[in-house]
């Protein structure tokens, strides 16, 4: 199939073979039209059953929805067509025949429950909608990767087994490695920060992270999509300048390579590329927000964390995406720095969607004698990240960075109202195959 | 630390601050030098004793090597210089000290073992080699990716929490997910067939991959990366075109943005990128020159598998890059379609290093019966992969693709001599930690 040319590229006069799946057929009396959908698109076929060869007509018109065929044929212009051309077919060939009845209609037309198209994602992913989410998330990531290299970044890939998980052992899936016992990562913190200490200095990973959370929810995952980047030399607020510029990259480059997704979901008027600056507020104005909208039955007072309820309180009052930064010390994580004037206070930022968290960051603590002070108040045993503390005896400079959850930034973008839409094959507490 | 200026980029008459690592400390007597590395070279910075304050000399005379500094001062011109100019500084701070005692000497001068330098990989890629390996793996993953979706092909992410291995129970590392048996995957294989079935048609995925095989040899990771291509409507030489295409576009981008990395390597002459289109020696053709090299003390017959030796010896008959193409059906797994004149051969491809095998590929078996036969035939129970065979009963279309070695990719380009230059942190059966 060398010379198949692909429908949306069939133009008026061209001699062409097309390939792809039996999207419809629609049989009108002494004419009939075969609808063939491939990647790009879809192109009517034209059957005038008294002019042409009677095999001919018996096969495209008879073809199971959702076969495979190739038709070759001439391209004529026909305005009444859906894309205003038609094929005047001189041979058709199903390739690949598809049971009459399926397990979920690709054309749309009656509605499938998500377990279902899970079950079935190759032809879930026949449907415009569902393949467009696809075709964005590609996009996001291509232009989330261009965004950090054009910031001196370097990709790296980091080790998916490990032997200790960032955060100690809880919600970790165990493996069993020749016989040790190991982890799937939940995160690449410290291997990411390994790096900041390096030559490299400044570096991303897109790459995938497990997390053994009882959670069922919308908008949690057991295996996910992060977006991980980590800096020397900058502190928290140089961090929350690239989050927001990779942030707003990916949005742009949606507007301007996914047009047609846009449409296709219904987006083309909704969708906005954020413009103005995301507010940074401090976590102690955010609390204030929040109890100032009377949306909550209580009033959150500071040490509190920020319930979903109230995320979406604050999220409403903001308009669009924020930081929050200057979280209590207490709620952060031991590799978080406290800022210098106040331990009381850490560097750690969240960047908020009006709907949900996106984003953890902050400046790390580079101090080989307070990182290790700090394992100890959360309970980890710090011979067991020696691999990871010993390097910050030679020469660790003061890094920031964050974590992006990928299909979070998808399923917001689109205003998905499940995260399992922005992921080809979800993994859950119910959910191991396909 | 916003306005700080990178090494590269000091100008003569330039008020600068730099930040990076004490590389080097020469004092000559009334004179002192201290050289400051960062991520992109180094600088002098001048210290005249007898000029300057004391605790500044003190400061930036005593520091420990690979401390982190920050030094502020004017650029000078300085032919003396290596890079032609030094800093007169003003102030110097010792951002971060480090040990004296550094467990390998990241500016070259005593070499380390490997083993020593994966422990220790934070200073390992301070030292210009290491750093320069994994900058061209960088480019490499880019310049793929690039070229990949150049081809109208769409990223996608798969999982690697599965409940089935790719090729049955053997060589998989078992993992327990929420109480039920799963397996890390060995390969995209499978769910990038799914997805050329879907709407998507045309796939890639660069992302890890996990295989528990007892092999310890310099060319062998338990996890590496795996670049995957997969295309409805092109069969296995079309496969081979993209591959091809693929690696040339790596070599091209790693000789037009890589000079210095190249250079730094001693690669700067040896370095080239491949012109000529890749030889298709079929597996017959092959054995028979394997043969005819007189390098194997026995004769290879049909059937045989390529020994490493036997690889080695065609590669050097061969000089380059390429294809061994027209296996026997036996000796490939169940998913390579064979051909349809001659059911004992397959369309299964391997593309060649003159030193290994980087690539294998081929048509997939896209007929649902003759799939599932051959789950059979390979003592695989089709039901435990019933949710990839049942969508070969909705429209498959004839495809084909291949998986590349990510590390052998680099390692291969840069005459690395073990597979583990290429990872950042390596894992194989001694190996799980950094």
């Amino acid at each position: 199939m060398d010379d198949r040319t692909y429908t949306a590229d069939a133009e008026p006069g061209d001699h062409v073979t097309v390939a792809g799946w039996a999207h419809e057929i629609r049989d009108l009396g002494g004419i009939a039209f075969l609808i063939v959908r491939d990647k790009t698109g879809k192109i009517q076929v034209k059957f005038a059953k008294d002019e042409m060869d009677e095999d001919l007509v018996e096969t495209g018109t008879n073809v199971s929805r959702e076969s495979v065929v190739q038709v070759t044929g001439s391209v004529e212009e026909e305005p009444r067509a859906p894309t205003g051309v038609e094929i005047v077919p001189e041979s058709v060939e199903v390739v690949a025949p598809a049971d009459p009845e399926l397990p979920l209609d690709p054309s749309g037309k009656v509605d499938a429950e998500l377990p279902t198209r899970l079950d079935n994602r190759t032809l879930d992913l026949r449907r415009d909608e569902a393949k467009a989410i696809f075709e964005i998330r590609a996009t996001v990531l291509a232009a989330v990767r261009d965004y950090f290299r054009s910031q001196n970044a370097t990709e790296i890939n980091t080790p998916k087994i490990v032997a200790t998980g960032t955060e100690g052992g809880t919600e970790l899936f165990p493996i069993t490695y020749f016989g040790q016992e190991a982890f799937m990562n939940q995160s690449p913190q410290l291997f990411k920060q390994l790096m900041v200490g390096s030559g490299l200095e400044r570096v991303f990973e897109i790459g995938p992270i497990f997390r053994a959370e009882e959670h069922n929810t919308p908008r949690h995952l057991n295996e996910a999509t992060s977006i991980d980047f980590e800096s020397a030399f900058i502190d928290h607020q140089g961090a929350m300048d690239v989050c927001e510029g990779a942030l707003k990259a990916a949005y742009e480059a949606v507007a301007e390579e996914c047009a047609d997704e846009l449409e296709t979901l219904g987006l083309a008027e909704a969708f906005e590329v954020p413009e103005e600056a995301f507010p940074r507020l401090s976590y102690e104005e955010a609390i204030e927000r929040v109890n100032a909208t009377g949306d909550l039955d209580e009033q959150l007072v500071f040490g509190d964390d920020l319930s979903t309820e109230a995320e979406k309180a604050l999220g409403r009052d903001v308009g669009g995406h924020y930081f929050i930064t200057d979280w209590p010390s207490e709620v952060k994580p031991f590799y978080i720095k406290d800022h210098d004037d106040d331990p009381d206070l850490s560097t750690g930022f969240d960047m908020m969607h009006p709907n949900m968290e996106l984003v953890s960051g902050g400046q790390r603590e580079h101090r080989h004698d307070e990182l290790v002070a700090g394992f100890e108040q959360q309970g980890l045993d710090p011979d067991a990240f020696e691999y990871y503390t010993k390097m910050f005896r030679y020469g660790m400079p003061p890094h920031a960075g964050f974590g992006l959850g990928g299909e979070r930034l998808v399923m917001t973008m689109l205003g998905l109202d499940n995260i399992r839409e922005a992921v080809l094959f979800p993994r859950d507490r119910q959910r191991l195959s396909p």
